[in-house]
This record gives structure tokens, sequence and C-alpha cells, in this order.
């Protein structure tokens, strides 16, 4: 058994205080990303979002929550579909969970296994900053700028 | 187009500093879920968790981030493994997103689509107040308390 | 260990023989459908088919495959849809495979989680002869009918 | 719309007598793997599985159906793991349908997501013989040669 996770609130309060002075309602800024510390690059095939866990993010069994995870590998791809297409909206989404995640840097990288004018296809990997695999993703997309009906 | 949220900071900072003062390293008390204001009720069958839909919790669309949908899923079905036979960890989760929410009262109810010693299926649909459904989930869990080797 | 399956030639000539017979390229009817014995009921808001397991549906293991569990749950939602809106595609399916199944008549429900104009939710529930849960299955379609990009 | 197929009697007839003349009770030689014509290659990571689009294997809609698709990339994946480290069970599989395929040969390659004593997450990718993507699919195996309770 782990140990019971202890909240540091002064690391909570700073990336709240982060988030709150430094969000925009936009792609990359948006609350919850600068919450999670998110960090943006992309290349001309991939989006990658990276981030320190934090021991507020944590569930009750002391690794990072699963929400976290699924958060992240969903604005990877999201945000790589919207930089390539414009916006879209998640239909479902899948994720695998590879190895529990306790503390350092991960980075998800989203990329396309399908890009449609409608219907687009995606997946993510994060590791750890070993390389190890911590999650994998996959999700299917519609986008927004296309007369898709729902 | 929906108009670009404005967050609301007054908001945002009484559920931080409520989550804050009143989490504690358990299940139903943990960081995040106070964060998101979650309340859990659980029936024989059943872990039901509902939360208020806050600006906060938005994505850049103005839409409830869908990882934030994930979170409070996942947990509905954890929250519910853990109450009948002890914690377990999540080996995948599909979530279908079906509509969006923007506002107002969400409650995930999860239960059991097979509940084994080692293995077990979960699903949980998420409606906001009127009963429409926002996004439903499955899932594979791996229970801790039996030898299952990973 | 289970016996290693023996085939029994008879029983696989005799639905390979019906299946060229009666076979039409039509909705409950075509080839593959006739050939695992499929039969195709339907109420206001489901779609039932059942079939009978033959030995040569089995897995090298000796229990039902997993690829005709997939087929079998695929038709119960494409089916439906295409009664309640026309023939649509399937964009993703996920199945969770609950129980073994060795003999006996399984059938298979499928049913709308979101039934919309352009995308639909669907999921179907195979159960044995004794109401065992055999698999679960989620799925998203695309309507044929509408004008969706894909 | 697609003309509706017409099924070659005698190319279905082929098949059938094929398998029945050549299956095994074993991976890579049971009777429907036999049906579908699936040939099976290995290198040290993946599974090869090809096979040719034949028009018994279709949908009423005149493309391979997606039933046959999934059962190839599940035995690219299972005969993967079984070639690794013994037979195991499909948990649960996710398939992403990306482009319909109507004739030609197609390849699914089978790999690891993540390789684990007891729970294995595997990939795979079918193809056609041009390289275009016909679908993808995710899944989650549980070993039968390590004491991984169900």
């Amino acid at each position: 058994m782990h140990k019971k996770p202890t909240l540091d609130a002064k690391v909570a309060r700073q990336a709240f205080e982060h988030a709150l002075a430094s969000h925009e309602p936009e792609f990359g800024k948006f609350f919850l990303a600068r919450l999670f510390g998110c960090e943006f690059e992309y290349t001309n095939d991939t989006c990658q979002v990276s981030f320190e866990v934090k021991d507020f993010m944590l569930n009750p069994q002391g690794g990072l929550h699963g929400g976290v995870t699924a958060f992240v590998l969903d604005i990877s791809m999201g945000h790589l579909l919207r930089k390539k297409s414009g916006p879209g909206t998640t239909l479902e989404m899948k994720v695998q969970y590879a190895a529990p995640a306790r503390d350092g840097r991960l980075t998800a990288t989203g990329q396309f296994i399908r890009h449609g004018r409608g219907i687009s296809y995606l997946r993510s990997e994060m590791v750890d900053d070993k390389g190890e695999l911590i999650a994998f993703a996959t999700s299917t997309w519609k986008s927004l700028t296309n007369p898709v009906t729902k």
C-alpha cells in the first residue's frame, strides 16, 4: 500500500492563482489547462502537452488520477485537430492505463490515425520523463467547421 | 458560435478554498473531487456522483470539458467498485459524449456490467437535471485486493 | 485446459449450404448472417439477433471466437439503426467480453444510447440461454442518409 | 449507392472446402481463420495477418463486414500475445473503421502497447494493398498462463 498523499497546500494554491491570473478562454490557455500546468508544443503532425504531476492531482491511492490523464490526453488530440483543421468535438475517447504516475513530468503526444473532413480519428500516448508509457488513448472527433449533422 | 466563457473568479476561488479546507486522501473526499464539488450517494447497486457545472470547468468552446466529464464518470465507477469489493485500478475507460453541458447539475450513475473477483466491467451514465443524457462510459477494472498480476 | 474442439463437418457444411442457398444482399439475409444462423426479431426499441453456437465458430481454445461475438453485436446495432432511420456505417465499436460461450443459443439485443440525425450511439448485450452476460458492446454510427461528411 | 454484391458461389465454396480440409484446432489454423483465408507472418514484435476480401465477406452495403475486420484484427493481436507469452483472453477490444474495403488484399499488423505478465495492451492496424488505413484496433488481454483472477 502506498503512503496516503499529503497535499502541499502551497503548491496547489500557486497552481490555482497562476490559472486564475493567466487563463484565457482560448485553446492552450483555458482555466483547467492552466491549473494543471499544461505546456503545448506543436510539430507538423503532433501536439505535445506536458505537465508536472502535483499532489493535488492524485487519487486516494496516491497515483495521478485517471481523470487528469484523460483530460490531458483529450486536449493533446483536440488541440492538434483544431490546429490542423479547426475546432472539433469529441464523439468518444478510450484511454488505456499502462502504469501509475506519482510524480515528475508527463508528456502526451497527440497525432492523427485518420484526418477526415468531417470525422477524424486521433490517438495519443502519455509517457513519463524516462519514456515509460503511462497511458494510451484513441478518439473519434467531429469537425465543427464542416457541415456534419449530429 | 457560443459566447466565450468569462470565468467568475469568486466561484472558482470558493471551490478551491472549499477543496483545500475539506479534502482528505480518501475515496469521496480527495482534492479534485472536492474542487469539482462532487457529492456521492450510494444505493445497493449504484454510485451516484453529482456536481454543479461551474465556468472554471469549461473548455474553450464554452461547454463542460470532456476531461471533467471523464473524471466524474471514472469516480462513479471506481467508488462503486471500492464500496462493493475494495479498491481497484482502471485498466481502460471509454466515454461517448452525447450532448454538451453548459450549466446546471449533472449526475453520473455508475453500475456493474459484470462484477468479478479480479476483473470487473462497469458502466456509467451522466445526465443533466432534465434527465437528458450527457455522456455514457464503460470501463474495465482490476481489483487490488485479489492476486491479479499486471 | 479445455479439450480441443473437434469440428463436426456435417454441421459446418449444413450451415454453409443453408447460407449459400438462402442469402440475399439485404439486411438480415446476407451471407455471413446466414452462415452464423442469425435470426432477427425487432421490438420498437431493440433488435435481437440470436444464433446457435456451432463448433466451426470456436477459437483454438474451444470458446466462441470473439470475432463472431463482435460480428453479431455489430449487426444487432446496425440493423436497429437501419430499421429506425436508414443504413449507417460504424465509426467505432468496443466489445467487452464477460464470459466464454461454448454452446447453446446466444442473443444480442441492440438498443440506442442516443439516436441522432447524423451521429448515433448504440449498445448491445449478448446473453446465453440462462441470461448470463457473454459480452457488452457500445458503438458510434454515422447515418448514410443524412449529409454527414467523413 | 453501391451496387448490391452478387455472391460468387464458387469462390465461397472453395474457401469453405479449403477450411474444412485444412483446419486444425490450433492458433493460425482454426476453421474461421482458414475460411477467411488468413495467412500469418511474425516478426520479433509483430504478427501480420493478411487475407483477400471475397464477396461472401461483404455486408449488405457491399463493403467488407466490420465483423470480419474485427475478427482479423483480434487474431493479429491474440496470436502475437500467444507467440510471445502464451495464450490469453480478450477482455475488451475497440475498433475504429477508417475506410471501407471492397476487394484486394488486406493486412492487419498486431503489436504491443504494453506487454505485462498478467494484463497486456495491444493494437493493430489494418491496411489495404496501397497502404491505406482500413481500421485501427486497441485491446486489453489477460494472460491465461499467469495466475490472474477473473
